[in-house]
């Protein structure tokens, strides 16, 4: 297999898939990209995902990789972080004959590309071998191909950047094998027979073995191939087979605490907060152009930005903007604020939920949709205001459906400009908890401000 | 220090506080206590919390111990979870000079008792020595005693319950030293100096050392006097300097999942998500006695406990009940639903804010109250009602100073049976995301069902 295009990145100009290799690595990552780009044959790389598990230390009746995060499961993020990695050719998915329905839902629900599934074995070692062995080639009718190098990877580690599988990839290519490492958390220690402490090991040199893992493909099916059904059954760690069976001792690559396994039930929540930190992290802003409404407009967007001032707030005007609104939907922005005019309704946001809707931006995570309104006493009473813009309930449940998660807020707006920024600051905050939290029990709710 | 009373428990019937203990531990533990029923001398038992780091895993400038989690510090949460311990008679807290004056707010403010703040070392051994010192009566004026046996903890592990600390407790006392452990999540494997892999680990063999430790107090403290500055600068584990200096082996005690230590900001999410769902267990709905209200109060009941299956739902009528709320405020409640006559307004509610007030039932945790109100269309015009209950706003922003977060919430009441039904399960939902969310953004929103 070709890698793709580096796009652009050259051995002296790396691209933004290097950030964060330095000096060797960055030298050993560029030339990588550079074979490919010289049109040269880089090395085939696919992954083996061992998603077998029955995940009894979260004490929950679902494996852990099948559990939903923002109500979608695990693995599918883990999937997500791999499929983008473009010279990933293919990703093979171990799972149970049980759970191999659920896994073909999965994927095509979320349209996971490059997947292939086998069967896992009863062990994890075993899952590993199975989809080893789908990639050798010795299996009939299998589109898949032997790769020169593959990663192995676990399906509850979601948080995987390219960067890391790049490295492994790399360190596999030269030394045979790889794999990603952590410092220590807690001291480790020896207990002697009888519940004693026998010795607590030198924190500083020992680490946490970590995934991802690469080998070259002949390398661990040959490891694999040679291991005793004691390894099969009772071993964790690839790299001690590789080091045991094939004397290849793998180089260690310092990983990121992104690397970290979900393993407990409050790691599940960890997943689900990082996961809503990271699609809050930018607000689109969309008004219609006239000039009064964008005053109050602009005033909204500067008090956002005090809010969450780590936010990124841009803004646009629907009227003028289907491409603005494409662009800003490719930039994969999950959060929209629709300020409509006073007397139109729901003309805006009603445009934004069919622009949406026409695209597939909600399939991966749940889009915030909140329809801002604002309330002059002396044109409409507030009851009337009220009644009238509580049809939101209705729209939020049609939308729901595709998982866009509607909300209305209706901001007072006196003459008195002290009392106009309070309002704001006020709406400001309702938007910004709508948007972290991100709830799914509160659609269709007009909050005031 | 005599042991607090046991609470009832003698040696056939060991109380609450050894649920979880088996076998060896529970007749040893119950044995300890009757030491203290029968009158004799149990071990003065106190606790040392080296709180001086400056959480630079966790890439946030706040020290983690000191980061709010539902807007209270994480180490408040620590001390909570000793100072409940009523056999852990004093509470040492070694902090930085910086953070003293923060330290005395949130003892203060938390209402901790038993604490002494002492100023924490450059590392967190002499941290540790610096609390010891200030128990072994060679301060002048202090008001601490030496203690038989010590409790050393970690202020970032504030799950750790009763049952591990009386383990350790007694460990101590019988072998000089004991400590927590874990099993190993990751592999540990040794590298070499090219930075390859060595030798990995048997993972069977291995545990993580956490903590709670526990030492008689002249172990530890010998071995502290005797160490060396290598020790005090680099070391990290309190039983190897018991092992080194005073040959005392210590007993290793099997934790739970709870001891895990809060190190980066994803085990801030997960601290908050855990805390959140401990104080949602409960849930207290608050209804006039009138008939008719009650056929909804209790459906609404009903769609509760459907909704949130694992929660205990109880119900009480404030009128005849001053005394059944005190009741329950300590059994410490944190959410309760108050459900108003469709004529009273927030009569019930404010009676129960009251109430709330006048307990301190939310200094620790916020209160979640919801004031629910049922609208009959042929009664009251649906405007007319919502601008009536926007005065809720006013309410919520008052007692949100008290830490309680006060909602509306609007339920439909159709003479359709079938509609009813429907509106009050999608209110019990608003309900559950209310209790479950605990948004501090959203106090004083009237939300209708």
């Amino acid at each position: 297999m070709e890698l793709g295009p580096p796009g652009g990145a050259g051995p002296a100009e790396p691209g933004p898939r290097l950030r964060g290799l330095r000096g060797d690595d960055r030298a050993a990552s560029a030339a990588w990209l550079s074979e490919a780009s010289a049109g040269r044959r880089a090395p085939s790389v696919a992954a083996v995902l061992p998603a077998g598990g029955s995940g009894e230390r979260m004490g929950v009746p679902t494996p852990k990789q099948f559990c939903p995060v923002l109500e979608r499961p695990l693995i599918s993020y883990t999937l997500q972080a791999l499929e983008r990695v473009c010279w990933i050719k293919d990703i093979v998915v171990a799972v149970t004959g049980e759970n191999m329905e659920v896994m073909k839902g999965i994927v095509q629900r979320y349209q996971h590309k490059r997947i292939s599934l086998v069967e896992a074995g009863v062990t994890r070692h075993r899952s590993i071998f199975n989809g080893l062995k789908a990639l050798a080639e010795d299996q009939p009718n299998s589109k898949l191909c032997r790769p020169e190098v593959v990663i192995i990877h676990d399906a509850v580690r979601p948080f995987v950047e390219e960067d890391v599988l790049l490295k492994v990839a790399i360190a596999a290519k030269e030394h045979g094998a790889a794999g990603a490492i952590r410092p220590l958390v807690s001291t480790v220690i020896s207990p002697s027979a009888d519940g004693c402490l026998d010795h607590s090991l030198e924190r500083t040199s020992h680490r946490a073995s970590e995934m991802p893992q690469a080998f070259l493909f002949d390398v661990i099916y040959e490891a694999y191939q040679q291991c005793s059904d004691y390894d099969l059954e009772f071993g964790t760690e690839c790299l001690q087979l590789a080091l045991k069976y094939c004397h290849t001792k793998a180089k260690l690559v310092e990983g990121s605490p992104d690397l970290w396994k979900v393993t407990y039930k409050r790691d599940l929540y960890a997943a689900e907060s990082i996961i809503k930190e990271r699609i809050s992290q930018q607000i689109c802003i969309l008004m219609d152009a006239k000039e009064d409404e964008e005053h109050v407009g602009r005033c909204l967007e500067e008090m956002l930005k005090k809010e969450l001032n780590h936010v990124k707030v841009t803004s646009g005007a629907l009227c003028h903007a289907g491409r603005d609104l494409q662009q800003i939907i490719l930039e994969q922005c999950y959060n929209f604020v629709c300020v409509n005019v006073m007397t139109s309704d729901f003309e805006e946001t009603r445009k934004l939920l069919n622009a949406l809707e026409e695209s597939n931006l909600s399939i991966l995570y749940p889009v915030v949709v909140i329809s801002v309104h604002f309330l002059d006493y002396k044109l409409v009473p507030f009851g009337q205001k009220m009644e009238h813009l509580m049809q939101i309930k209705e729209f939020a449940k049609e939308v729901k459906k595709r998982n866009i998660l509607l909300c209305g807020l209706l901001i007072y707006y006196p003459q008195d400009e002290q009392k106009l920024q309070e309002s704001l600051r006020q709406g400001a905050t309702i938007i910004a908890t709508l948007i972290k939290e991100r709830s799914f029990g509160l659609v269709g709710q007009l909050m005031v401000a």
